[in-house]
């Protein structure tokens, strides 16, 4: 059961060195990642957190990890890291020749389409016991459930403790993936100011600004959300089919899901269809002093929820407080929304590194919605913007 | 913080009945599933099991249940279905506007982005009794993980065995979107007939075929899977950058991902670049009685098993039953695999209305795979294709 031999006999002749699908152009370093370090500093957390084990299924916890990338499936794929050992794959018997095509630090254990994974599972992780072992948190909820049935006597928690501190601080790497998304972001946008958005729908306009970014080999997961008019009162909206008119407020969100060697792209702008009112200018004067004052005030060492703070009070002050019914912003990287998170409550200093959204906005009954937001960074002093589209309140046809 | 004025504030002005994106042209039963009668035969089924409450967040066990679309996010949406009373949807304040696109049978709990929604969860269930509650498979680890430590005294289980028995059988409207997605990917499968395979790399005639499934409307999840020469060892190879080349065998697995009001497509077919050769024609022919063999024999009240061992028999008379390492089908409906599974060891039995693949293969190491996959449906006596395509063996340019 150990080892694929079919893995060892296909090694010698696959004919891509990654799995991954992403674009790269533009990208200056293509240096791989160093996945078995980043196991390594995990497993140094672990000892710190006295976790015996982090069990990690498909996702981008394990793309993290390993660089191996698979859908989720009700198959059982998994990385089990051991605080003190080496590293195991458990994977289906059929499915290892995937694991050719990405480098491998780990042994490999697979199991047939008749057998059941938990058995694999207990000759790593001894059931007799009491181990402690963090799941990836995203992984479902099935495989948690068998796992807790397979090792009763292990007490369970989550494994974003030892991977999510890796996760939010981004090397050079990940920042140069995360600039070149900001710039086909600003690309896209460009494109978008120059379309006619009176007359579409709100889903022919997301799907018109859909196939842009796909000429744009933007991979874009689907089409972009599009909120006009009173719909864009609800900070989630789901691109309906109201008719854009003239004079409407209109939210785009654009460019989210795997992008750039899987760093995603999220990138909000409010505009107004001709013509311009004195009242849509005001309020996203507001949201966008907020955005602004945010932005000015990240540096290392601030608290997320005092980022939201100094936003909120921006648009507090200005008498629209309960308009802004979300947190400020979240942190992205292979996922959309991932820490850090600004927001009341967090009282996680900021570090040099980490990435997420200023994305304060002002959600009007029966009106109209703005939202601004760009992706930043945290720099030794201050921060740095993934996105340089203007800022300045933009009409469009 | 019950009830959300916002919805009832918006209910009146919304634009679209529903927010579900799917084309559904071709379609002649429009009318929408009866999710209240879904979730009254769930609890039906809680009630027989001993399951007092079941928890189903977002994904497509809540879509099925509620109508509701939503994607995972780390803000709690979950539905919560108790075996003897009324059902609630715990979700985020903010977005709870979004449920004003759907129709509503339950009442809506909110949190705002600096609550925990476990407190909302522990007025809903007792944390001092003794439950049983039942979780959706697919829904998070962490949402599991979290439930667990607010509700200590509960007893967890997976929630399949009160929603499974419900989504395996396939009604009317289900059957029709099912066949109507049947009749794309035929007309997709013609298409992909008179492209020029040889000269191109596995990944630009995947993203090929996803162009053209794009311009036919298909809402394609991504390119379709495509396999060359050895590489077609590897049942779920991930297309690389190998170039087809003349002789080549080819397996391509096309249209997967939500599609027709979210019913999935799922279809394999291999085919031989100009010329053919002997020996792929015997592989194919094997496989292909493998697969003919099997669908003659299903009909209600035989067992998943037997099926798989039906068409296993015939490969391995051939002589080739160590290269069909996977099991012979998996269900099929708002997920790609979801159940029944025609495995050995599986002895549910068929019944009318289910739905699943008929797909052995042969995985020949260093010269090709045969894969061929038809998604087929239980009826009163036998069984019905989706695919109508033809499945002799086609030679491509």
């Amino acid at each position: 059961m150990l080892i694929s031999n079919l893995a060892q006999h296909l090694s010698g002749r696959s004919t891509c060195s990654t799995s991954i699908n992403y674009k790269t152009e533009g990208i200056v370093t293509r240096m791989e990642p160093n996945y078995a370090q980043r196991v390594a500093k995990a497993q140094q957390l672990m000892k710190e957190q006295q976790i015996d084990y982090a069990i990690i299924g498909v996702g981008t916890d394990m793309f993290y990890m390993t660089g191996y990338e698979k859908r989720p499936s009700e198959r059982l794929t998994c990385l089990v890291v051991s605080k003190t050992k080496d590293s195991f794959m458990i994977t289906s018997f059929f499915e290892a020749a995937r694991l050719t095509q990405v480098k491998t630090f780990y042994s490999i254990l697979t199991w047939k389409e008749t057998e059941d994974p938990m058995n694999l599972l207990r000759k790593v992780i001894d059931p007799s016991e009491r181990t402690r072992i963090a799941v990836d948190e995203r992984g479902w909820a099935i495989f948690l459930l068998r796992m807790q049935k397979a090792l009763p006597r292990a007490e369970w928690t989550s494994a974003n403790t030892v991977i999510g501190p890796l996760r939010m601080i981004k090397d050079e790497y990940e920042i140069e993936r995360l600039r070149e998304g900001g710039r086909r972001a600003d690309r896209l946008y460009e494109q978008i100011l120059q379309l006619k958005f009176s007359g579409k729908t709100e889903r022919q306009l997301g799907e018109e600004i859909f196939e842009l970014a796909k000429e744009m080999k933007m991979n874009p997961a689907r089409p972009a959300g599009i909120a006009s008019g009173p719909n864009g009162m609800s900070p989630h909206h789901n691109s309906s089919d109201r008719v854009i008119r003239a004079g409407d407020g209109v939210w785009m969100e654009i460019g989210c899901g795997g992008n750039v060697n899987g760093y995603v792209i999220d990138k909000t702008r409010s505009v107004q269809v001709n013509p311009a009112t004195d009242r849509f200018k005001q309020i996203y004067r507001i949201v966008e002093a907020a955005h602004q004052a945010a932005f000015r005030y990240v540096r290392p060492s601030v608290t997320c929820e005092s980022v939201d703070a100094v936003a909120r009070k921006v648009i507090s002050d200005a008498g629209f407080g309960e308009y802004f019914t979300h947190r400020l912003g979240h942190g992205l990287g292979l996922d959309t929304h991932e820490e850090p998170y600004m927001v009341e409550g967090n009282t996680l200093q900021l570090k040099e590194g980490m990435v997420f959204s200023d994305e304060p906005g002002i959600y009007l009954p029966n009106e109209f919605g703005i939202r601004i937001e760009d992706i930043i960074t945290v720099t030794k002093s201050g921060a740095e913007r993934f996105f340089h589209s203007t800022h300045e309140l933009q009409t469009v046809a």
